[in-house]
């Protein structure tokens, strides 16, 4: 009962903020499951019907494609984070507050996500789904913006570097609210829209100022 | 299969209470959006019909004001946390013991949360979200004193300033207990007061002692 | 695109141990809270009544204290799991086995909690919980003295000092059995024999062997 | 509110990609409780009646099969992560790209299993549940590929030693889909092919490449 476990090293602080980033996502990435739910054959059906069973499952096609949209994103976001907060020396309380706020958006994703998979065909899901991640693309940009500022990053990055990072950190924004009106015309169009970001964040890395590896890698 | 893995370091002890707590904060914060729920659209309702879907998204508007009140809550405790451990240098059993305990109250508070979103304008939801935060910053202020007592801290830290460090652990819990009974008056001006932590904080930091940030840092 | 991140030390495979551990306690511990549930109100009920949805609170004190006895058992068992692998110095392929057989039994440790709130007065509540308990202990017990014939703790443990450590890990399966049959005669007397666990301990320490001390700090 | 909490060491990236999949593993591990669900007895019965709460979680006997069913096989594929990453010195971001594909197939595992336990005798939940699993084994065999395409590996695997541990990961995969065809003549049926992977897997080690335990170890 005498016994104290010492503290050892200095890095759990900074520690600590990656891995209640990292929990946050695994949590909201493994809940999307929770919403594909299970089928319910009517009563009238046999339980060991398998083509009931099948149809059922067809009938969630569409949720399922949600959830892997939903992995995709979540994902995604995830990997930009990993690759932020490896060129990060040291985080201070506002970044950790920014973090904080960054991930009240994350967290919501499965939200509009499941509404996506509930209302595929109605353009107000496309609207929440892209506001909602919009949102976690401007935090995005906004920790990026506190970590240059506040000199928080490994190397002191130039000008011209931190603009064109904040430009391709931003340009899903644009995406997701040009998508918003496209989905009022046809609601896959708008997610062709977003799948855009790929090829755009390509077409911008030919704008990349000449020292940025530098600062990336 | 004859493999063994050593283990490395003589820090995994005080690190798991930390990622411990940090797991069931992640959760909590996280588990908020569970209660935001999908809105079902009446069976008169085509499932296209963009203004219904808007209309049904409008009606949530309360559910997720308390999913953001929830992440505000939960993430300030977490960040409080962090802070505070951030002075601590070793942990003992009672320690341990008191952070399940103070974490219990954490893991509850997505209840009291969705309460809020479903019954906004009762008192009652007010009043189980205040016992519920007041609960959680008397175990803060617990952990707290029973760090400065059992000298868990980094550097010894002078009676005045534990005094003081405790009354700024206290002051939300006076708060929360305050809005109780305003709540039965208007829910609204109950959160108002709630909104109050953050001045009174820094109005407290007025009356710091002379040498608190030594300790504080 | 090119960069690789490396490993650093060789102590990672012992810590996912721990912590795949504690993120199955901590999931557990925190879905405690998604049984307790929203209270519906009555449709002819007006949702600003406050002394409707205080009455729907009060119908929720037994799931409540459910929770809680959820929080204390499985907090219990985590804080034992810390004690337990704070001796520990490495771990084999069997240990990680015996782990995950360990921690299916945590993570059902919900299900019977939720049955305790919903069914409290029912003995087959006290029942499934009873049982599942006496598996965690159990299993608690296996992995520890598969650590000790295993050669994995930090110091060889003398054979009076690893049978006297299996009776304290096995004497709460005796009272999560006897409480069974106690159960049928008056569901809370179970509960008084569940709690007897702690003062059981108490007594047994007084016949721990004399070099323990060694061993267990 | 000036304090900066400093990076230590270089290896929280790699770590993050462990720990990211930890948390995956253990989320999708504990959600399985959720699908069990607590049983409603009929109104007209008694809440203390044992018999009729005996009975309702006979009912669950299936489920809670499912449930175990799922801790095995969410857990056989945690520790094969676990053993292989053992092996990895050194992540690149197609590795990281390619963990979060593996575990989106791992987070919809609660999916199936719990398919599996509300339709265990209809063989579509069988095929779902099948075909979930051969895509987390080929994942598998994707990730430990790619490992040693890239050079990811702490020693340089011989050609033979590759297509060994290959043939190893997807063995699963042949089991999982003869399984289907197999579930419509019965359900059980499948379930025994699904035990033949760890006989299987013993048989394939005779064939083990003689140095290759250099390289598991």
């Amino acid at each position: 009962m005498g016994v104290a476990y010492e503290r050892e090293g200095a890095g759990l602080e900074f520690d600590r903020v990656a891995f209640f980033t990292d929990a946050v996502f695994a949590i909201a990435f493994t809940l999307l499951v929770v919403e594909v739910g299970i089928p319910e054959l009517g009563t009238a059906v046999d339980a060991e019907d398998a083509s009931a069973l099948f149809e059922a499952l067809v009938d969630k096609v569409p949720v399922l494609i949600a959830f892997f949209i939903g992995c995709f994103v979540i994902g995604s976001y995830w990997m930009a984070h990993h690759r932020f907060l490896s060129r990060v020396a040291r985080v201070d309380q506002r970044f950790v507050a920014l973090t904080v706020l960054y991930l009240s958006f994350v967290a919501l994703l499965p939200f509009p996500t499941a509404l996506l998979g509930e209302y595929f065909d109605n353009p107000v899901s496309i609207l929440a789904f892209a506001l909602n991640a919009a949102a976690v693309s401007t935090m995005e940009a906004v920790l990026f913006h506190h970590a240059a500022r506040a000199r928080l990053f490994r190397l002191d990055w130039p000008p011209d570097v931190v603009r064109w990072a904040l430009v391709m950190s931003l340009s899903p924004v644009v995406l997701f609210l040009v998508s918003i009106p496209v989905a009022f015309v046809a609601t896959w169009l708008a997610v062709v829209v977003w799948a855009l970001a790929l090829p755009l964040q390509l077409l911008l890395s030919r704008w990349q100022p000449a020292d940025t590896d530098t600062y990336l890698d």
